[in-house]
């Protein structure tokens, strides 16, 4: 049985106040024998993890490496394993995109094509003002195909989105794309009958782009790839039976916390600015999703010393948020971030839970050895919400 | 979803190499407060437990005690409940038999028949040299039935393996043995259509035994069972896109290891020599299953000291195992086998994983207590695998 499933039929009603606050890629690997978390001076959050359980969880399985969708679908309750966020729907949230229902996004390159040659994937790099004139461009010219609308969203330098809106999209399609250069122009096929529409308007779509786009020099075609719908997936806010709330300053994780069903709030740009946030709309939701950023960019930088002063930075506002007498309130990440990696990693992620039930008393910190050794063992991160809920006393007896 | 087919598209090639070093059964209790593991002498399985991250497997599901068959299969990646290999099979194995796609294997005893009643199921535990004898004799008498090829191989005092090649086989038949004694001979009989040729064949098989061995006074019939096919398994060096070498002294463990797909190497009988074949070969593969058989040996014959012995040898040999740079080392064995059950057990198995991305920091020594309360946390033996791929950078990021 799904769990998700199983755990919906116990949800209950209550008012009280969840926080799920999470330091994006948090987890590390010691570096001259400490962590992060180790390094960074965090007396607020070493004095929550005495009050609080500790625990480590897996974000999909052992060894799996988790991109920011699977992290977060893992978190927010979601097999990450049975709901799969497209390439393009991910692009799409990342551009703060808005997509719909009867939308079906890609991925877009401009390209150069010599003839009907791929000679240049990323049309030699364009700035991104340049690529953004041409997208432009394009969106005046094309606004429909057959009863199919456009719109275009331009990106970073030779990316931007394509989004089809109407009826009778279907994802199933093969990527526009040869992948390698010297090789021809790839047209979309239907990889089953119900996506011949899709494909034949795809294809429309990059005939025009090369009529228009004959005379430039480099940005002269586009390559299309990860075409994806709107996920069907079930409603946060009706599974788990909570008014719940996104605050986030990256697009990427407003938009993963919409795709669930959470509202997503206005903020500003720093952690300050989510605290007053959080503030602000206290009274109106039951579930907070707390999203800092920086921990994991620094991660990927390998600057351990700015990942460091990200955590100290939470830590000087934990205070503030635990003013407010959360129910619940756990701080996790949604992955490991080592920086000497420099990437996402497959470690498991130190979380605590902080509420009126638990059994403290084991740990005197938090960090990775801490939370490996925590009183909550070792669990899938798809298990934190249950276990949030339950702690929030949401979640009802199962059986007599 | 199958892990090991969700992993296997996640799976990339790299140079790296990896060992798995299973000492068999090493897992153990305490005898007067110590476990062989923490009463043997390891400098060097210590030192490595500093450099590592330790956990503990659970072999199948908590409380189950596994085979040799199901205990590797799990650390070999591949889910011991979903295949299941037949004892047939296992027994071959174990008996240096080479079995492939055509072959169906049963384990059988001689037996005294009086009339048609079995009056003794393993006919006196005749010595070894007499029934090999008797096999031989009904090997040259009985090369085929039908089109079907008909192998014999001696075994231990009364046992034997008969092997069956041909087209149109299967092995949905029941055994051929009442199992008590003073109950009559039970015929095999087919328990799907599809399997009447097979019933057919071992029972004139049977007919032709009691036949030619009508004047013997003890070994005078056979009781075959657990008959069985060569299963259907994914090939593990195409799952893992890993170039597999298997080292072991013992046939059962290069049985297994030749039936997921490795490749079996010679060697000699001793870990001294299993440690020169693996410098041997040691450029010709990405991947080393090293198997020590005697930590099981002792365990089931509750010899303490020797078990200890045998894991101090292990240790004096891993630094040559080291000198070879392996990118990945796991150090774990297959399933538990306390020397105060002398016999196999459900207990966890403790396993450190050692590579340059590594928690580490945590351990000084490597034991059953360490383990169970190392970084990794307890996972399922079928997780190894993919956490070994990972440690080697051979998986790749799951969703963006």
């Amino acid at each position: 049985m799904d769990r998700q499933e199983f755990i919906s039929k116990l949800v209950t009603r209550n008012d009280t106040k969840i926080v799920l606050l999470v330091m994006d890629g948090v987890g590390d690997l010691p570096v001259n024998g400490r962590t992060p978390l180790q390094a960074a001076r965090t007396p607020n959050l070493d004095a929550l993890a005495k009050k609080s359980e500790l625990g480590q969880a897996v974000p999909v399985i052992p060894g799996v490496t988790p991109g920011s969708g699977p992290g977060h679908l893992g978190l927010f309750g979601y097999d990450p394993i049975k709901y799969q966020i497209g390439r393009g729907i991910l692009e799409a949230l990342g551009s703060d995109v808005e997509v719909g229902e009867k939308d079906l996004v890609a991925r877009a390159n401009f390209a150069t094509i010599d003839g009907d040659t791929v000679v240049d994937r990323r049309a030699g790099r364009p700035a991104t003002e340049e690529s953004a004139k041409v997208v432009e461009k394009l969106a005046e010219e094309i606004k429909k195909i057959e009863d199919i609308e456009i719109s275009l969203y331009p990106g970073k330098e030779h990316r931007f989105v394509v989004k089809f809106t109407g009826e009778g999209l279907d994802e199933r399609i093969c990527d526009a794309d040869p992948q390698k250069t010297g090789l021809p122009i790839v047209w979309a096929e239907a990889l089953v009958p119900e996506a011949e529409k899709t494909a034949r308007v795809v294809n429309e779509f990059l005939r025009r782009v090369k009529e228009i786009l004959k005379d430039e020099e480099k940005m002269n075609f586009a390559l299309l790839r990860g075409f994806s719908k709107y996920p069907q997936i079930p409603n946060f806010e009706e599974v788990y039976k909570l008014r719940a709330a996104a605050i986030a300053t990256y697009p990427m994780y407003r938009g993963l916390a919409k795709l669930v069903g959470m509202n997503v709030v206005a903020t500003g740009t720093t952690i300050k600015d989510e605290v007053e946030t959080l503030k602000e709309i206290w009274n109106d939701y039951d579930f907070f999703f707390f999203h800092v950023k920086k921990t994991d960019s620094y991660g990927e930088d390998g600057n351990f010393e700015s990942k460091v002063h990200v955590i100290e930075e939470v830590d000087d506002l934990l205070p503030e948020i635990l003013a407010l007498n959360p129910d619940v309130l756990v701080v996790t990440g949604d992955h490991s971030t080592p920086v000497p990696m420099k990437a996402h990693s497959w470690h498991p992620v130190p979380f605590m839970v902080y509420s009126g039930y638990v059994r403290a008393g084991a740990s005197e910190k938090f960090d990775e050895f801490e939370c490996a050794r925590g009183v909550i063992g070792t669990i899938y991160a798809v298990d934190e919400i249950p276990l949030m809920l339950a702690h929030a006393m949401r979640l009802e007896k199962y059986g007599a």
